[in-house]
């Protein structure tokens, strides 16, 4: 499942996996231009922080074929692809890859010595298969690191999804577990579905069954008669941005897993790459949390659930203080508290 | 919402509202006797402890009807209607009014001396709509004795509904709320849409929002994000059984959002009826838990959510430990902390 982002140099176009149509159907969605990368992040047709960086990158690539147009008409196509940059990467508030990517692409432009638009598009295309590629050996390593973490017969919990599909592949919470299922420890997954947008049920559920590795979903509303009937020995989650004490934002509904994790007296990780940690925040507070549409609350597929003119919240993520986290796991190892001194060590220069 | 356990003298029926299918339409559901008294309970067109136990009563008077049936041909009546009250009984294991209910109209049976059929189904009906009445006059005064525990300005988070609708009317959980309501406190609600059944979704956000109550649904992953943002002041449950120590067994996900609002100094009060209390049982861990069918979890309305052959937790309660609970909201008062001695002062002869 290394497959779901896809460039085609051919179609000069951005295929993606269209994740808001699983486990029913695998359909693809193809990106062309700006407005299409920004649509595709925002409604979710990808997911996930660190295939949120990738699917940027690419953006870049297509954002500047898409100044071309400016070039030809009236020359102005520098100012006309900064306005691209800053529109994609404003398309999300929370996982910071996405402006990691950006800012990544945008840096190697400003490199450039005056680049023809030409050159930077390839310089920039081979960059973005660069990060795609990269990412992939990242969670990799990031998994080798984690499954140290799991023991032989260990049921691990995840919360929403940390997978191949929330990255280039591999997966960062759902590496380590297969990791560690590679490995050949016993292990089994509970996934809380992950309302609203469901990411545990229809996605990690997806990933995992395809390949055997032994999952049960439960309504996050079991995780704590889980825990308490002693249901699970380890959580594994992923990240959408980690603060320089080590505070994470991850999808609504981490905060309450780690609390009630930390009542059990279950370890909880967090899985992540450098390139989530935004070392400009002190702490996790200052992180921005998104506040999606209604409509993934009222509604599931074409059902409404709620009554029409009743309002909902739509937090789409939540920080779990850096004290109910037993470890980050990172391709540079497993960070443990005391988190600011940790992450310096080991993120400082990324 | 006090017709919604609806008898006819005139067609022998029960009439439920159908509450599988709020808030998207009214349809109602006619039992004529035990089979569908059962199947009523079972499928949760009817649900809530306190309505189980009403809609109970009134089965039990169904089943003395079917029971007329096996008289004209035998005459073995007695085994015949003896059996058929196990069956309603053993409906769902959980909430306990369903035995408290049918326990109390076998023991006026076995009071009165060989009575005719026809006379123990015409006493029968009087104690059915007898409890029924009773019930919305319990929950008016537990909604009084609960009133004092909300304060002027407090937003009150709910999980499940412990509404009218789960009980003969005005509810528990939902009588506190409406009483404080009533008194003029300008109080809010945050509704758990409750997943799998979204009984907070589907029946506490459509009691609410007709009575102009202000609601407003979450998901339950929003739980810790909205009490560490300091958006909720009070909670307030209902129950399906309490145990001798004060423990209480109620819908999934209360035993969650207990642990989150003790982590940030929130009081949790629970609120039933003396008849919610099985003094039987020394401590929650006795309760047994019911564990539906899959379908719950892998659907919601006729969509599928989950991969096919993923196999799914369904767990339809969890037991949230006396020392999680600020208060148990009663007709009889409101019981503090040491249970054992507040229940059985208050509770000890019902």
């Amino acid at each position: 499942m290394t497959d779901h982002i896809a460039f085609s140099a051919d179609r000069h176009a951005l295929i993606l996996l269209d994740q808001r149509f699983l486990p029913d159907r695998e359909e693809y969605f193809v990106c062309r231009n700006t407005a299409d990368t920004v649509y595709a992040l925002q409604t979710m047709v990808v997911r996930g922080a660190p295939a949120i960086g990738v699917t940027a990158a690419y953006g870049c690539y297509l954002a500047a074929r898409e100044a071309a147009e400016a070039a030809a008409s009236d020359g102005a196509w520098k100012d006309r692809l900064a306005a691209l940059l800053t529109e994609l990467e404003e398309a999300r508030p929370t996982a910071v890859n996405l402006r990691w990517a950006v800012s990544r692409l945008r840096g190697q432009w400003q490199a450039m010595s005056d680049p023809s638009l030409d050159a930077l598009a390839s310089a920039w295309l081979c960059t973005a298969q660069d990060m795609h590629a990269e990412d992939i050996e990242i969670n990799k390593a990031m998994g080798k690191n984690g499954a140290d973490c799991i023991a032989d017969g260990d049921t691990v919990m995840t919360h929403c999804n940390a997978g191949a599909l929330a990255t280039a592949g591999y997966g960062t919470a759902l590496g380590v577990i297969r990791a560690a299922f590679e490995q050949g420890k016993r292990i089994r997954v509970i996934a809380n579905e992950t309302r609203p947008f469901l990411q545990g049920a229809r996605l990690t559920a997806y990933e995992l069954s395809k390949e055997g590795i032994p999952v049960t979903v439960a309504c996050d509303n079991a995780v704590g008669h889980l825990m308490k009937q002693g249901m699970v020995q380890k959580v594994v989650v992923g990240a959408d941005r980690i603060a320089a004490n080590g505070d994470a934002a991850n999808k609504i509904g981490t905060y309450t897993v780690a609390l009630i994790a930390k009542a059990h007296g279950v370890p909880f990780y967090v899985a992540a790459p450098a390139s989530t940690f935004d070392l400009s925040l002190a702490s996790g507070d200052l992180i921005p949390i998104e506040n999606r549409t209604p409509r993934e609350v009222t509604h599931v597929g074409e059902h409404r659930i709620i009554p029409e003119n009743v309002p909902v919240y739509n937090y789409a993520f939540d920080v779990t203080p850096a004290d109910l986290i037993s470890g980050i796991i990172t391709e540079k190892g497993v960070l443990t508290a005391p988190y600011a001194a940790s992450i310096r060590a080991a993120i400082g220069g990324k």
